[in-house]
């Protein structure tokens, strides 16, 4: 360092430079424990995207989500986010979910370039935390666009300093907003979707646009419209050289988001084309892609607790190119529950779930499930 | 919040709602090393539930154990404690032990639910740390019923605040209690213990009591009853249509401990029935269990460091639910060694072991092994 | 607490004794981020030991680390180093790279012994970190004595004080040192590589001697000679009864390292036996190993930045044992490419690769592969 340099000056640096290491990292997480076993009548009834505990021959008690975050502004232009799940692989394996840095382009931090694995900016509910969301499961309509939300490549955010707050405020202020990602938000990544190889040399494409608008009543209401394209490469079975596994998808669609003050509506929609087992030709074919839902919530606070009596009723009718032969499905699904914030750290989510799911692959061409059943899930923040 | 609250108040309250996380979460540790590679006169004698690194064609240095726990008091109501091992899995993969939330029910927290995985209460050894255990694995009576001693589910503690206390104090005082467990802990869980997935519909019960007496010479004894029910789904070989897999069990048993002061005995033993390979049938059949140990140990302090000298015998007879067919075990084993503490952060144990293990499944049906090895362990605390 | 003592020693000794967790502990880590798709001539050619996201039919975005590293001097004489990777397993789990504890074995420290998972002392580029290393992976020369450098065992270091911190200033001041493997290092370690089970009752031996000599000018220059020596288990296909799978092996070679002030050089080789499979005879067999590189490097400073334009040249001939059939390898390849540090927390690398790699075993005898491509990668340092 230059000695010319002033004392204060210096110890002003020095002070920079020593910040110790607890305030420049920190730690938060959450966890979530779920009991899918009552009032259960259809076994065969499952949603392997959405909980692993729901249905089967086993069920108990299962841990969602142990997540751990790790975060903070580790440069005055570089933000950090490392979130590992504790409850992965099916053994409670430790496994990345975000492994992302922001890199600020502007003084400001209004442009922001993401690297790393992070969520794909393809609808509000995916971009939305589980710890903020109130159905249990996200909607298979959208959902199924990008498994586990994430995927790595390299995000480009823009939002003026303004909206950024307000998107931090509809955070911080219980109204489960999505974060920021964005007023406009453009990406490259895999496609092949989080924590899996690349499985072919092409990139897939997103792009958002999103905008929170504050009425003069204090409401706010978000709108959003946001599409990708791109080659998927599918598993399938059986697995000849003449099977095709490399698909082209692309997928758009409309978001718009009525915060709950204290009456919410939530509703998006999808359409687009992908992959599809076909149960009659017993082949994987491209095919059209449509689903969504609408979501009504009420927020009651009370001098201590808060309750949000909330409905959904989803749908989603294409392939889900993750699964094995991008397995057909035919999903109708509504619900009916509650989310009971005791207080910052502890809420429980009681939801019943009347369900109607068709999913169907070379190893169970004819599988048409219906039934109803009680999800129950405690969660803790910390 | 009101208005009305004075400064004072309010400044404290921010001071409290603001405590940074560093203060709310804590992590500490332990790691143990190990080398069982002198002295051994039977390499076909192993262990597999005790340590994969005794016997076989290998061997060499192993981590047992490497311990990451953040824990802490995250609401006034709840406690979080969350501890990934790091010598999981076979390749040193991060996995699950304890994930739990305790929830105070009461102001003094006398009556707690802890939700999540955490230990099963059945037997003063199998919860007490193994950062604390002075021999280097459970005794096999006691440590069949749990295998890693955990399983998911609820569990409701109850100990009036003097009993928590001294339970607290039985480990920070370096005697080598259980922690807290409550006098008395009573529990559903899953049944197929910790990091599997539940594979029936029916949930284990436990329930425990304990009382930990302090004499008027300052000489503590503890004693336990315990005891747990349930239906377990065993893995089997062949795995035929026919075969039974889902087996009832039971166990009960008493335990006893002097606290090394500087004598100490602990005696434990349990009863029951589970499922056990038969080599006679090739069949796996409902069987008597029976096992248990006594542990005798003299604390000797000098100024600087803390040697343990110790011995144990145990012994057990039925099958081990969660290793393949139900193996068959017949088990008697002595150790004599000695724990020395050279300071609060580290410890080595050397451990003479005389065994005569039988362990017989349809891969092996006939497998008696008797040997002697000396086994050694280096343990960091953090 | 005992109300006679005096205030101020009661203040000190709870300051010593309550020293709170995250000033003991620490956190730091590094992720790299590549990319490995542009100008690739020759998609056969791969390095799985290097990075798996190069060649093949995918690539795209590939995290090569995520480390965390948890340390700090947990007590006078006891230094821990935890440090898991979470980009392992092929699917982002997090699994142990180091794990060890240093115990300080005079008060200076100057002789230290090391337990747990470490890096063996073979080879500067081995020891050094991969945050620091210029070139995107190491040398197949030397690194294929220990893929990830690492095992478990017991090391013994000793440095005097002076010598200790000067390999510390070689890595603080950005001259890209080794870290403090001492001037002399001894080991004994099972041989088999990081993470894996011991699978002979043999350990391994090394050795090694290095020294950083300050010439007047102020340049440093560091020399080592290191080697060592066991026997290795290997994994053949097919595997029958008739098949050798432990083979000895050992390797010795010197280091010399003329570090970038601002002109550097970094030279190193190294001799051995092996065992290496035989595309003729389609066996495994003893045979004699050879390798190494040459590395020129510039360090450029600005105002603001660093650049550090590099080329290196690297050969390998002999088997990898730690792939299949200890596959026979002979490798070619020279790099030129430039780092740029944009400040402390974030850098870039970007390299030209032009390789002649042959790399061949039971499943793929005849395999030469030759090309050339751009890698790219992203550091963030936190």
């Amino acid at each position: 360092r230059d000695v010319q340099e002033d004392t204060l000056t210096t110890t002003e640096v020095a002070q920079v430079v020593k910040k110790p290491w607890y305030e420049t990292i920190q730690l938060r997480g959450y966890a979530q424990l779920r009991y899918n076993g009552l009032f259960e009548t259809n076994p065969d009834l499952q949603c392997s995207q959405c909980d692993r505990s729901w249905g089967g021959d086993g069920g108990g008690f299962f841990f969602r989500r142990i997540r751990m975050i790790f975060f903070g502004q580790i440069h005055e232009r570089i933000y950090m986010y490392i979130q590992p799940d504790f409850a992965s692989g099916g053994n409670n394996f430790a496994q990345i979910r975000d492994a992302y840095f922001d890199l600020g382009l502007d003084e400001k931090q209004e442009f922001r370039l993401r690297i790393g694995q992070s969520k794909v900016p393809f609808g509000f509910e995916n971009l939305q935390s589980s710890q903020n969301r109130i159905p249990l499961d996200r909607n298979d309509g959208l959902n199924s666009a990008v498994v586990n939300e994430r995927d790595i490549g390299v995000f480009m955010y823009y939002a003026p300093s303004e909206i950024r707050k307000r998107f931090s405020y509809l955070v911080s202020s219980g109204l489960k907003g999505s974060g920021d990602y964005g007023v406009v938000g453009l990406g490259v990544y895999n496609g092949q979707t989080a924590n899996l190889a690349e499985r072919n040399k092409n990139l897939h494409v997103v792009g958002r646009m999103t905008y929170p608008w504050e009425l003069p009543s204090g409401q706010f209401i978000e709108a959003s419209i946001q599409g990708y394209t791109g080659k998927f490469v599918i598993n399938r079975n059986p697995l000849t050289d003449f099977d095709q596994t490399e698909f082209s998808e692309f997928r758009y669609g409309p978001s718009i988001i009525i915060y709950p003050q204290p009456f919410g509506i939530q509703a998006e929609f999808n359409w687009g084309r992908g992959p599809e087992y076909d149960p009659v030709t017993n082949d994987v074919k491209d095919a059209p892609i449509e689903g969504g839902y609408v979501l009504a919530t009420y927020m009651l606070k009370t001098s201590k607790d808060i309750f949000i009596p909330f409905t959904r009723y989803h749908y989603y009718k294409g392939g889900k190119k993750f699964e094995l032969d991008a397995t057909r499905h035919r999903v109708k699904e509504f619900e009916i529950g509650v989310e009971w914030q005791l207080n910052k750290s502890f809420e429980l989510v009681g939801m019943y779930t009347i369900s109607d799911r068709t999913f169907e692959n070379s190893l169970n061409p004819d599988n048409r499930q219906k039934g109803r059943l009680l999800r129950l899930q405690a969660q803790v923040n910390f």
